[in-house]
């Protein structure tokens, strides 16, 4: 195991991991969506949230935002907003585009056979731009639900061809420090044939566009047994890795907390990140929960889920970069992988409640939280109104 | 092929799919539900609806009702209502319980930790029984959508024992003529570990129950490469198969048309229930649908649905038995396997017209209940008012 | 469905299908080979039997080989054996390479981290195209077994890096009328990660080659649930289709006979290569078998794979493309499905006879070998030697 | 985390892993079998070098056999054998049957055709029994390779019906204190169907057969997603977990070191055990590995896995029961679940090298080995003759 343990409290320090403000609302499955009390109602008390999350895990200082369901009104609303997150010490993240609720999307947004439809989605990704401007974001992330059910349904190179026709309008619409992270995702809601199914349709599109592409690995979208940790050394040798969702799964795209379902498995894709270089930031790659607390109190689910990036990450650097590679070099496989092994196998929460004693937070941030009385103060305050919900 | 058409046809004649109640409303995933014109706003409307479908079918007879989407009130709303169903030459079919979508649900209903909501939910199921008794119907079907998330979030032993203890109590109600079908899945909308997973779950409780309770095959609730027709012959050797949820997947639970995703594979199912009894009337085989039409209109829908079980029992009915066992106890794996695709590989459309029109009925029932203007009238009528919603 | 019979029977009878010489050999599982009588000893002997196989089928006209299984002697022994195929009326097809199955290669051929290993697969791959200009073939087939079955073992990131230099290197030795076709395969013989695991993976290599490297799709080397028509419809877009490996499967790499499995599958894979102009002969796609007859009889299963193309393939072209279009212009869901369903549920098998009539076949192909007294001959014959075993 | 560690030492020093003999011979995939310098040629060979893994581990102390690749000869050749064994600090273990690697087995062995074969399996078996008596062991663990490949190729409900009436035959000969442990598997060899592809299956055969018939689950068995856990407590419940085969799998039926690919999921099964009265000697489950060494070395990869074991017992000894308890009846999700993890995240390895030191062991048995200088030994004496192969 590695020893320079400075260098890696510096970069768990450095660590940046970004909430999403849909996941401070209530989400649920088809079956159902269970309400749960204090949820917020407003934009801004998801913000309000998300800056309890930083203040008790110290790297958690970004929220990407969901239009419309982050929608805020007037000339200067985004810019509003935009401030409101600087007074809670919080920077608005990335910009996640919606074309997937509106009636008119039934059969697809972008790659809709429908060119008024297509005109419309289009010109959401447009407006989303625009957001990213009010609010300093640099990123467009687009997550497209375009797909069809059924074989014959629609012509699958067609809506290739209408898929890369609005990308690349929107691609030069970019501003120069803006990009565009495109996501992809195995299934659902499409169950035949999803437009952006697998990395290597969106890396081929990124390809076409140009170097302000790039793509997300969302960790919930791929087929059962795929080797997530391979596409992301892969991404990252090509200079097209963007960044994660992060979350887990056991069956499909659960959206569970990250780390929660396959520990070793966050722990491998750390690994190929901090090897790829993924960590510093000059590569650029953010690091963006994206999970559904169904059942869950939702602020201590997603402090856990920072914690679990983080113990995952500092499990990574503890890996002995020399050890492994002599191993490695010689074909031995036992050793090389005991060389991994033994960091994995590492308990690191001590290093990390260090790491978090010298940043001057408490050493555990759920038990920070929950003597807060933050969860009983939003269950008191706010009372009446809309709560805010991912599937609304 | 099997030369004797007039028993493939006589079979085919008796063949008797149900249909649910909730097929015709509205459905969607987790992303959005997207409403349809037109769709029924009362139990009263969707036995419309099913009506048209035996009407242009003449196999439909029966539907399946939910508990409570399908409730009515009144000392006689039940009786009432399979009044009603029978002035348009239907029957009441299985009544489906409903333990999920009650805010108590959250962590389960009859595996629940908490002994009030697990009484709560044992009672929903008896009342259904006595909602059985009302309508004539004999099927009790039980799915539940209990299970954790998490990994330790319940004692997963525990949770079979509460199980048992509830389906022990219903099946003592059960009536001398009713069955308690109790379904299995493999997950969703639990995440981590659902109560009733696999076959083997269902099989054992039942077995441990008694006679009158038996398993029920979804198709769509399986592992990825399960063979579906192997647990499907298990269960009809064991006299354990009380019947079929049919739709159809690629991916998950995706719930669409029966026979669109994997035409062989139903094809493969409907001849092992052939092989094993099951399509005789004392065996006892339900075949009902369950699916959602979240982007297709839905009564043609259907309509095509149940064609397609008719299409994989004709080819079914077409092997050749004495040519097919000559090959396997020969050991003649191509010429067995070819006797099987035989009958597969047959166009059986033209056989099923003959059957319709013998019938008296269109060769045609897609193109029957487009003519009937049964699509333009229930748009032009049922405005206004809630549509029935499956997720609602 | 489409009423240009005539079009459709030309397509057809200009379609070719190349089998492997292998599969003319005894295969099996890691569990046991079982040998077969009549079984070829010889790289001549496959090419009698592949002979067989054109004779009856009319459409298997070239053989393809695999290197060093069929290794001749000699300066002039490649293209003394394209001549021997020439005399049978057939011709040499694509050579596969094979660097996996010596002692060196346990931990990798081009990807191995030991330079004297990488240097010795290369120089085995520049012999592959030194045995093309020899018999005229014109595609050189890659797949690569490297990978490596433990986290940690070697380095992802370099392993590509070392297959990316093996590649070029080849590439640049291939002549004027030369491809390169690049296999992918989602894991086995490597468990834990496959080093072309994917199409990205593929397509992303083939892209920095250049124009004469090409993907080929093995129709069981994916995920489960995998769409493989996407894969087909957008590699063609890109002109990156190669080919295909065609077989069957079930759950893994099966390698059974091709459409045995899932014959809906083969036909939306065969409708997306006609629909994107993959069967006119300028597009270059190669349509090869590759397949394991561990239990049938090597011969028939050969002939009747052929025919399972055969039948995809024109079920493919009679889909009526105007219908098929107006419906998806529509979006009529359940027509646009409806539109491809009637090709796939029509009868070809009356079509395909006339087809082989009109070229002067018998009209069954498998029943004509079996009068053929090839089986019987061969097994009386080609007694002593060594069979050729595809895991010999 | 529990703090009764004395408890929990003693569990793990009273904790045996059964070794199997085939993993300590070569293996390989269907592709090729990289045979390894130094691998034993006998029996007795294998028997040397699982008391080295006994002598470095101490927790592995019963070998299993698998007949015919460890018959020996002569009337007392098995008793022999059995002394052999003792003289080195072991016993024999299971004897496992291996009724597919003989030619006739093409199409199955108890579950064939024809009634010759199944003659001929079933004496195997019966034989089996045989030198369990000799050896004394308790335990004949079956796993049959029977299935199909085709759809058609054999009745699904009469291979059943085969199968019962030969594990009838075989339960009969059972002495009092001896067992039937009867596995399944989802595929391979077998393609379409396998004759015991599931628990489920397994379950309703030895339940029909009686008391001295149980359930081993292999891990590496399931469909993908399986949540083994899951049936490992359903079993417990049910009586009828025989035992485990231990292996690990990212794709298939990998065969990987047992806790290599997901060290999460063997800890939950781990922890299933120890919550169900796995760990405790009356309930009898067999703790056995059953592994391919294809590129590791062989003993230090046994020796890992050994450890691998142990470590996942450890930490489900470590969980806190009344915590965990107390989280799951308050309906606390987060808390449970933390409960859980906080013993999972815990660095055991200190805690296991106190209980190897209390037990007068090294407390790192794979250096222990390396120091040993046994592989140098064995690769210099086990020269000519020919290797044990575990596909031979």
């Amino acid at each position: 195991m590695t020893t320079d343990l400075s260098a890696v409290k510096a970069a768990l320090k450095a660590q940046a991991v970004e909430t999403p403000s849909w996941a401070y609302g209530n989400s649920g499955t088809r079956f159902k969506v269970f309400a749960q009390a204090g949820v917020p109602r407003t934009p801004q008390e998801k913000l309000d949230d998300a800056a309890r999350v930083h203040e008790f895990t110290g790297v958690a200082p970004t929220v990407a935002l969901h239009i419309p369901w982050d929608r805020v009104e007037g000339p200067t609303g985004y810019a509003d907003l935009a401030s409101y997150a600087g007074e809670r010490g919080l920077k608005l993240g990335a910009i996640n585009s919606n074309v997937f609720q509106n009636d008119d999307y039934k059969l697809g947004s972008v790659a809709n056979p429908d060119p008024r439809i297509r005109r419309k989605a289009t010109d959401h990704l447009l407006d989303c731009v625009d957001i990213m401007d009010a609010t300093g974001s640099q990123d467009l992330k687009l997550w497209f639900a375009d797909g069809t059910n059924y074989p014959g349904q629609d012509d699958i190179a067609d809506r290739q061809a209408r898929l890369g026709e609005a990308l690349a309008e929107v691609y030069e619409r970019l501003g120069d420090n803006q990009r565009m992270l495109l996501e992809y995702k195995f299934f659902e809601p499409a169950f035949y044939a999803t437009d952006v199914p697998d990395w290597g349709t969106a890396y081929a599109h990124c390809l076409k566009l140009g170097p302000k592409a790039q793509v997300v690995v969302d960790t919930g979208h791929h087929a059962p047994g795929t080797n997530i940790e391979f596409i992301v050394a892969t991404l990252l040798r090509e200079n097209k890795l963007g960044g994660f969702d992060f979350n887990s799964r056991f069956y499909a795209d659960d959206d569970l907390m990250v780390g929660a379902a396959d520990p070793f498995q966050l722990f491998r894709i750390m690994y190929e990140v901090a090897r790829g270089g993924g960590l510093k930031a000059e590569t650029g790659v953010a690091f963006m929960l994206d999970q559904c607390h169904n059942i869950e109190a939702k602020i201590p689910a997603i402090i856990r889920s920072v914690m679990n990036v983080q113990e995952a990450t500092a499990k990574a650097l503890l890996v002995d970069a020399d050890t492994l590679r002599a191993a490695q070099q010689s074909g031995d496989v036992l050793e090389a992988n005991a060389a991994l092994m033994d960091a994995y196998n590492t308990d690191v929460r001590p290093l990390l409640a260090e790491v978090r004693e010298e940043l001057g937070l408490d050493p555990d941030p759920v038990a920070a939280y929950k003597a807060s009385g933050w969860a009983e103060k939003i269950i008191a305050e706010r009372v009446g109104g809309e709560q805010a919900g991912w599937g609304a």
